[in-house]
């Protein structure tokens, strides 16, 4: 089958060989897939992944154990646990220390025409929704982790820091909790459509001067821990939500002083993403710079490496199973 | 009168200006005061601080505009707020944002005959606790800050790194609330007398391999964090005592992935400290390792900086108003 292959380097393939699926794991055939900046990171040497990277995904299913998924439209979880150990058993697949990750941790993903998932990681994806906007239902889900974590909502003062992709759908989440939002970033087109919402919002950190009870990092940035809690109050929350290769501790003496709470979080639940997407609250639509066809993946992944570009899609079968 | 002095370099003096109370400030005679990692940071240069360090104390009040102070054995906390700000309204003067700290931020300390402090700082010192033990109440009074930040306590496993004087100090408070209780360090002596309560104890960090629910660090160690991290559990808690002039903030990938809390953790309340210390739940006497007269405050300060040392007593007034 055609893929993308990372192995040291990355590169398109036509021969690479189709997955079989064993036990409980369906067949799917994939529509688009989505780069993510995790994907950038692991072809940069992140994680020391080889195989077929890409881990938000649309498709149909070809082939499943149960017989009622053949044909179905779906996107899926990325986290596959041991199914044995006592996170599996408190519905913590992501925690397993055994999981596999799609297209990040021994599993080959997204980035060619067939994957493999178990048929629990399956979500059937609504008709409202469409292949191509169901690949931010994986990113969507992770900006919904943070209100899984930590109480946000009317009286509560939130900024975001980051305007890319993570930090425009997590916007867009925390907008629909009623507290009070600040997004600071630093593309003024971006900043603009959040402020016609309603949204606070700043073009680089000198003019804010709040001290907020939550500030979610969302920069992917050395600095972005610094900056976030240079703008928390005491006793307040830092979220992390990015992976950083190299980030300065040194900040960290404010948490300290000031008492204040650092929470990694990291992938979400899905369900929600899902009825955000179907019901109109939140429109991925304008999230999706580019469109590559897979034969042309190496460029997707470029692309999506400038900053003036938010998600770029790799088209793999645009009429999977239509 | 007699003080020590950081101005720059510490030096001792004979000639200080004995402080003036003002407004509702109390005239305190020092007893003892007692040497943390937090005055060797400020003699190294750290805040900035110039003027008398030194901010673990006991005395007898010599002046108060509630004459009912006069000749009382105090000791005091140590965070002075405005008085005025939405946190000095909610009883957090230890986060305020104008706040002056004893020995530490604009106003001077312990190492000195006197010192003043506002008459609410003051806590009245039980007979049955001595001035030498009473230093140990501001740091005591630290760890049990932990307690009340997050819950510990049966079926809890919690890590303490560090068998320094915090560290023990947080050992014997976790202790008293019946959660699985691990000290981790690097003085034998120091741990075998925790393996004699009937505590698990590890040298070195190599034997560890439970993830334990929540980490302490009290190390005041660059790789404190880090070390801290790596023996959580997904959704697990580290505690940040200490700050620390160089730390990597590599190891927070790691609380991003596993969704670790990381909680800073600084000051703390002085009634459990006293009452802990007066019950006998708790005995501060084995950590005092020396007793200098102010006169050698300069070698109590060298001495307390040796790893073999766990806490140097300045002798200020042994007999101060008894």
């Amino acid at each position: 089958m055609r893929a993308l292959i990372l192995n040291k380097t990355i590169s398109f393939r036509d021969d690479y060989p189709r997955p079989e699926p064993i036990g409980d794991e369906a067949l799917v055939r994939v529509a688009y897939a989505g780069v993510c900046a995790t994907d950038m990171e692991l072809v940069k040497g992140y994680m020391g992944f080889s195989g077929v990277p890409g881990h938000e995904f649309s498709g149909v299913v070809e082939w499943a154990p149960d017989k009622s998924f053949a044909g179905r439209r779906v996107t899926g979880s990325i986290n596959i646990g041991c199914a044995t150990c006592v996170y599996c058993a408190s519905g913590l697949e992501n925690h397993c220390p055994r999981r596999k990750v799609l297209g990040i941790l021994n599993k080959d993903g997204a980035f060619a025409e067939y994957l493999t998932l178990p048929e629990k990681n399956l979500y059937l994806l609504p008709d409202s929704i469409s292949f191509e906007e169901a690949v931010f239902i994986e990113p969507l889900g992770a900006a919904f982790e943070i209100i899984r974590q930590i109480p946000v909502g009317s009286g509560v003062s939130v900024a975001v820091l980051g305007d890319g992709k993570l930090g425009l759908l997590v916007a867009l989440v925390l907008m629909q909790t009623g507290c009070d939002l600040t997004l600071i970033g630093r593309h003024t087109h971006r900043l603009d459509a959040f402020k016609q919402k309603g949204i606070s919002v700043s073009c680089g950190m000198e003019g804010v001067h709040t001290e907020f009870d939550v500030t979610v990092d969302c920069t992917g940035e050395s600095k972005g821990l610094f900056n976030a809690l240079s703008i928390t109050r005491p006793r307040g929350t830092v979220v992390l939500k990015t992976t950083v290769a190299k980030r300065s501790g040194e900040a960290l003496n404010k948490a300290v002083i000031d008492e204040i709470t650092i929470v990694g979080s990291r992938c979400g639940p899905f369900t929600p993403a899902i009825q955000a997407i179907a019901g109109g609250t939140i429109d991925v639509k304008p999230f999706i710079s580019a469109v590559y066809p897979l034969e042309e993946g190496l460029c997707a992944i470029d692309e999506s490496g400038k900053s003036s570009v938010l998600k770029v899609l790799i088209s793999v079968d645009d009429g999977a199973g239509v």
